[in-house]
């Protein structure tokens, strides 16, 4: 289902090449006065068309506040916001033939033919801007919290090594992991077992398209030490709670799977294999628009712990 | 909280030494005869005291099912099942010491000192147990569908090379990362989103204490790849929905937190330091008995996705 | 929260004199095509303006579908739809005055003074349009089943008594009782306990503004039978559980607390007794309008169980 | 499902013949110290064999709390209690017959036939001996609200004139209508439409068997009145939020319908029409036990919109 939260309810819809995309959020303080030039910055991180190492395509995303602010400021009653979608190309995707490693087969199959193909439709990544929105109004609500994400990797090696031009040069692209540190968080968030830290976090993380794999605190790398080395950790989360000391996780970004090289494939409706190359606009790396999505996602997971655990907030 | 799933709802509770541990589980189709034999087969997987590698504490696991079911067969209705605490040495626990690596301070923080401290109370390992009953009933209920995990390395070496031994010699431990495959899954599980089967998944299984890291479909390595090999891989989820091939997915286990050495750690009631050293019967590694809870977790995330996606259930 | 559902998971939003109200609807079988001209007749028999009996105000009940509708067809994705406020005439509001029987006093306590004051903002009657349009949408999903509900009782007399003719002469208002039968409902609907039939369905029904008193199967005149005489009602729910029989039930709707007399009242933001005299447009009577709100309410409800249920949808 | 809660969770299991009833409580705060001996008189309430006008039957309600106190105080975790079925005659039963007015035949259908059909199975009225105390325990964490029920009415006249002896002597049962009042609530507990104060005490207090009618602030005759005279209500409730004025409520109580006579029935496998007598030993009137059920299911109700509400706790 497309809803998530425990204490803060949030509720997206849309599709990529449909009318909008957008976000219901449920459960935030009245009073709050969001800044919504802030706002407009997280979602212009996330936005494409910002450099060569994103897709050309741009997406006006132009944030529509339907419910919940009355002169300026939250009133306790869901907020709903609203993304129109005006820049789309539908003629560059073909109904019928999956593109690898997409969801467009999982999708044809779960939905019987019935899903909206174009441009991924509701699994598009599209689907992250509300997801960026409701991340910039909750960093904004969590006092003296800050969400730092940064690509660590890309493609294998150091983002400074431009590995993502070579990729495109090459009518490929790649992935990469991305490192993020949470800091000034308290003692206290979190439960033990299914609400733990991680579990929560990582079910909003893995949420966003094209990522793979989550660990906390060097989860793989904690696997390979004595305990009496891991002992020495500085752990973010202890038994599913956090520990007051920054929190820090990583994701790892799955390569674009549009990529413009020749690729086998089946159509859909026969099975039979088929070949498709596909056209548009893609970015060879996801990884830099990835970045605030993955601060807002994982902001988003500590402000529903936060109101779970009826921690303070703080704002004029 | 301590409930977790959508159309399959679990309830944990219990403590380490208090009176039991247990589970109920509701949304379990009427009429299903469970294989006892085969759940105690796999409670004493999970078991301590099997070997070397093991702790020598034992843990009599008879499990008492309390209601739900009826001449054999599930009836419908909720299936209680307790799991009784016999074999507890409470005076092995200091009370105001936190142990380093555990989630004594985290819970003394939460839980405003009233948690229940023995043997980690309600955070303990022992809270696994219920899980593989769960998850035990899970695998038989879900035809065709298999679960087999297995340590991939341990202490960062092949588990082969007895690593195990070595640490507990030194008074140490070693954590590992194991390796599941699920075969037999049909296409169309999961959602996209916030119930991806990576999403629901993850969360299940970063609840099992340990856990510090989840990556499916070779998530870390294939953050390394270029988009056109990665979209060669044999994905078992594409879009948060399985594609019905082999579903892998791997976790990352940090070492066993109690080990005999000395270590620095705090006074729980007053924050000074503080000196610990840890008596009592602890694993040296847990990844062996964490083996059938984390395919006891995959089984119960699986069924929850199984139910919600109406697929069949077949027995006589 | 404003979200409702267990298997069907509906999120209502809007003000009343905001810029929209809406919902998202999330668990809709895909392929099934609305049937948008009958939506449209039951949204219209809920709109004000219709007769001397109700409001002269005109509502503008445009609605949009924003997401989760391709080619005319459910995509199995969440379906969200606004319907833009625009027939709005906030001066006849004074902010702080509360209009006794409203909500304006508790919303000014719960939201702490920064609620939407303007026409009852979020717990307006006029959120009750997109639950209209969610049921309409239910109604044509349910296979056979119909939802007739009527104003049995208004005022304590026959609704054909004109009794809001004579309220309305008075600057006063009437409540009254609406009676509701569900037919063609299979037997197993619903479980025991929390999600039992009444359960549920009184849950969405209480939900609907100036609805005060639930009651199935006669409840109330059943509390003064005897067994052998209440054994032979043809009940619509036993156990929780629909029996396959017709299901009745009945709300009691409060007088509309609108009403063009002056009223005591207090101030709120000094809590000193005041006079209140309530311009505007109002329904000397919402008992006709509520009537397709409660068959929505109703049909919501049991689409919920439906599909939680297992039973089958038909649709070309 | 057998859950039901936001912000406190509660999970029942057990049949009325099988080897016990209880419930897993989730979400209490911790350092609470229950008194014990308030709980069993609670329980004792709503125990059988108290007088001529209940049933002979003795349940010895000994209650054991299997997790979640710790040294007299919760701890945070799941509190888990259990009561023993100890004095069952199964051999009262007839598998085959659905006894009328009660869940047999609705299981039969939705649990196809497996459900445990002894005494009602799960569907039974032993069920609310859990809910009576968990109500216990919420009372007790509620500070300075009180919860006062009391038969109004007893087949239809006053409890007074022991209407229930006449209907026992002739082999028949009478219902009721329970009032209650709850007073030192505080104003704000609550939400609009689907948390509405009425929407979650009236899904659990349909959850109890038997009630099959809910009313607030005297809902049914306010729908009667003039909006002049209604609004002069000292309301409980507006707009779902409590105004911090007593609350008021009613529950409709149906007759029970185990009775001595022989009535009309279908044997469940066949279908074909019967003659049924029950034996055992029941209650000619369920309203003087169904009385604490009220008052416990209201205080839970209640302690579910406190927490989600954040109001605070006050205990030593």
């Amino acid at each position: 289902m497309n809803n998530w939260g425990e204490a803060l309810k949030i509720s997206i819809f849309g599709e990529s090449h449909g009318k909008a995309v957008g976000i219901v959020i449920d459960g935030i303080v009245p009073g709050f006065a969001p800044d919504m030039e802030e706002v407009g910055r997280e979602l212009a991180r996330r936005a494409p068309g910002q450099s060569g190492l994103t897709t050309s395509r741009r997406e006006d995303d132009t944030v529509e506040i339907v419910s919940g602010l009355f002169e300026g400021r939250t009133t306790g009653a869901p907020l709903c916001c609203m993304i129109r979608n005006t820049n789309t190309r539908s003629s560059d995707y073909q109904r019928h033939l999956a593109r690898p490693g997409h969801a467009d087969y999982t999708a044809h199959i779960k939905y019987k033919g019935f899903s909206d193909y174009r441009g991924g439709g509701h699994f598009s990544g599209r689907l992250t801007a509300p997801l960026v929105f409701a991340g910039a109004l909750a960093k904004q609500l969590l006092p003296g919290v800050n969400f730092k994400a940064k690509p660590e990797l890309i493609g294998g090696v150091s983002p400074d090594d431009e590995t993502i031009l070579n990729a495109k040069a090459e009518n490929d692209s790649v992935g990469g992991i991305i490192s993020c540190v949470i800091t000034g968080l308290p003692a206290g968030l979190g439960e033990p077992f299914f609400s733990s830290t991680e579990s929560r976090l990582s079910s909003i993380l893995f949420s966003v398209p094209a990522v793979k794999g989550v660990e906390f605190d060097n989860g793989f790398a904690l696997a390979g030490m004595r305990g009496s080395e891991s002992n020495k950790t500085n752990f973010g989360i202890l038994g599913g709670i956090t520990t007051g000391k920054p929190l820090n996780f990583r994701v790892a970004v799955k390569p674009t799977p549009s990529i413009g090289q020749e690729q086998n494939t089946i159509e859909l409706t026969t099975g039979e294999p088929a070949k498709i190359t596909i056209s548009g606009r893609h970015d060879p790396c996801i990884v830099p628009r990835a970045v605030p999505v993955i601060e807002a996602a994982a902001a988003i997971g500590i402000l529903d712990l936060w109101i779970a655990g009826k921690f303070p907030f703080i704002f004029d």
